[in-house]
């Protein structure tokens, strides 16, 4: 190999933490005050081309041991040549997934394999920039064979084979340049969780929830779980202010034994929700199918803890979800969140993703744009959450325009944050905690 | 509160790890080279009394990141009564697995969750000594409700709620001083996989296995899924050795999807093979139900990669599995086994607990032998898989007598390292690793 080569030369890693908690942005069932964080890692690289940004995605404590486990990933990155980790990243996932010893620590669940996927997002976003293309795009344009290479058949061939996928994905791309067309018109349709808060007010629910109709948006989403008197008050509140024929999700945040779920969704059905989301813990396949079957006609959606394409598979396959909801950086990155699309295009199921914290709108949005342009094919009852937070941080922020996610144009993941916001929001040495914590501000323990 | 209430003063925490990757010891189809690790924690008190000792289990690469997952959970644990905790180490229990925003890192899975499982176990570790009793019988000796107080019923109601493990504990006691008294002079039914690791040449196979059957074992293991011709050989040569009354399992350890382990497993049926052991992803309950119908009767076991109680529950629920092998050291600790061996027994399927590694025969044992004498009430068809590896570094190591975990009578959980195997393999800077990286020993990818 020729010394110059252009290599990756480093893997840096940063804790980010946003002090969110402190007005109450994000808060549910389960999370009453999460400090939206990024662990963010920037492959540097050897020859002064666009460097890779990714990041998984945090609520605060922790955010070190997440950092950490990126860390233990670097000698299979650092060395690497630049020009075959774009040709081929599923290499490096298979080796980042397969080290042997790490694979111990999950196998391919939770902190490392969240930390995988912070790894192979920079990889996709320095792929993308040195193609020129945004990802949605790279991925619309690659040949079907290429995008079955990049995936991980193991464990789901018995619900998909490769020459499945590979027809999938043939019959994807007829009528691709219509839709690609049509996405740069339109854009992306979205819904907001921005009203629906638990620690707003009714007054702000309200206000918001119109807010969100005026703004074009077409679905809205409420928290719930926490206590069922202000459940039926909110979900009243809600549905008065945007009136009969706006959808309006629920989620309640893994909060539910089966049972309770069942109940407690029954007790709402008369505002008419559009999907329950997350009503009991996203390892219970079997319990999903049960509240499916005891809440219809109401739809059951789960996801953003999904922790890998071997649950969504199950899931699928017992008939336990109407709405798959993939998160782009809780899962091994773009391979394993390709592995998933396929599985939900092979079971007919409608992809509406999890987004919000921060950057999970910018990264997740050229997922499903791929999904409608050489996948799916369609938007039908697909939305992408939008939450309207700290999308300030990126230098390619997500823009809604009409209740739509526009298509980005800018080469990458949209993964990349401002320099400033790395150097003010550094945990626990940034501009802002050094002053915070020097005030005594925030404890250990809130 | 008094300001002489004995309180916990300090987690310290350790990373240590034994390098067994040279010798092949461990060796099998998803792991070719582990240095057996120990993540592991000491509660420190402020009254000279006996401290709290507890760990969980790695492979090597990432014990750092499993390490500073669990100094994550300290704020947590400083300055707690010791009485207190020791009284209800539940109430801890929930709130390091509640923690809301340790809890998006999971939820309840993976680094994080090992992480409360190392704690937890300290905690057992330090109840158990103050009680001057070994676990098993502080667990034995329990009233029943407080052991269901000890439990977390979230996620597992559907299939066991709170009244139902309180009748099975109820009925558990009936005969438990018999029962005690037997454990005490026969010990509990042991396996052993010293035989059959995947490195082995076949005369040392033969050898170990020959050894097995005169040391009184009635149960050897093979590991399995590498090659099939070789497999084909290495199980002929392992029947012949020890002959065709002696149980002989095998284990893939997650090598194969569903098709592949059924096919793999059928082409092993003529060595009349007890089970097979991890045939697929642990995640993939759907998969273990459809692998168990395709291989029968030959019996399906999986457990030590198994996440949490929901997917036991789940495993369980499904008619997955025939044996179930918790592990001591995967889940949240004794507190998450507890409901774990309540489940099985609501199911009525033996728990053949998994072991080796280091340390996690010593810790496992006591789980099974409260199982016995409280809760199933029978040793029939269970028994604790047995490696003789590393023992010595423990203050109470295991003891094997004729094919028979002998039970132990110390105080404690059988956790204590002694101190000079954690001044020499402690990572990076104990006396072995400083030798061994300044000679260049051993690369950060071998």
């Amino acid at each position: 190999m020729s010394a110059t080569t252009p290599r990756i030369t480093a893997v840096d890693t940063y804790d980010i933490r946003f002090p969110t908690s402190r007005e109450l942005d994000g808060s549910d069932a389960m999370n009453p005050d999460p400090d939206y964080s990024a662990a963010y890692v920037v492959l540097r690289t050897s020859d002064g081309e666009p460097e890779g940004h990714g990041f998984t995605f945090t609520i605060g404590r922790g955010n070190d041991v997440q950092v950490a486990a990126i860390d233990a990933l670097r000698p299979h990155v650092v060395g690497r040549s630049v020009a075959e980790l774009c040709a081929d990243p599923g290499s490096l996932s298979r080796d980042l997934i397969g080290d042997s010893q790490l694979r111990w620590l999950g196998p391919e669940k939770g902190v490392m394999h969240m930390a995988v996927g912070a790894v192979l997002n920079a990889v996709w976003d320095l792929a993308a920039k040195r193609a020129g293309k945004p990802l949605w795009q790279l991925l619309a344009d690659a040949d079907p064979e290429w995008l079955v290479s990049q995936v991980d058949f193991r464990y789901i061939a018995d619900a998909l084979t490769p020459d499945e996928a590979l027809e999938l994905l043939r019959k994807g791309r007829q009528g691709a340049a219509d839709r690609s067309r049509h996405l740069r018109e339109v854009g992306y349709p979205a819904y907001t969780t921005s009203p629906g808060w638990l620690g707003y007010s009714d007054e702000k629910l309200t206000r918001l929830a119109a807010q969100a109709v005026a703004d074009g948006f077409t679905q809205i989403k409420l928290k719930v779980g926490a206590d069922l008197e202000d459940d039926i008050r909110r979900c009243r509140v809600a549905r008065e202010a945007v009136g009969p024929r706006i959808r309006m999700a629920i989620d309640a945040n893994q909060r539910w034994n089966v049972a309770e779920a069942i109940e407690w969704t029954s007790a709402l059905a008369a505002f008419d929700p559009y999907w329950i989301e997350e009503p009991t813990s996203p390892d219970d396949v079997l319990g999903h199918a049960a509240i499916r079957r005891g809440v219809h006609p109401i739809k059951v959606a789960t996801g953003e803890h999904v922790q890998n394409r071997i649950v969504f598979k199950q899931l699928l396959q017992a008939g336990a979800i109407d709405v798959l909801q993939l998160d782009s950086a809780r899962v091994a990155g773009v391979n394993e969140n390709l592995a998933i699309l396929l599985l939900a295009a092979r079971f007919d199921v409608p992809v509406c993703p999890h987004a919000g914290g921060v950057g999970l709108c910018e990264l997740v949005q050229h997922l499903s744009m791929f999904d409608y342009v050489a996948l799916s094919g369609t938007t039908e009852d697909r939305v992408i959450e939008f939450v309207d937070h700290l999308h300030q941080h990126f230098l390619d922020p997500v823009v809604i325009d009409n209740g739509h996610y526009r298509a980005p144009t800018a080469p990458g993941f949209s993964a990349e944050m401002d320099q400033a916001a790395i150097d003010t929001y550094r945990y626990p040495d940034g501009a802002f905690w050094a002053a915070d914590l020097a005030g005594g501000g925030k404890e250990e323990l809130s």
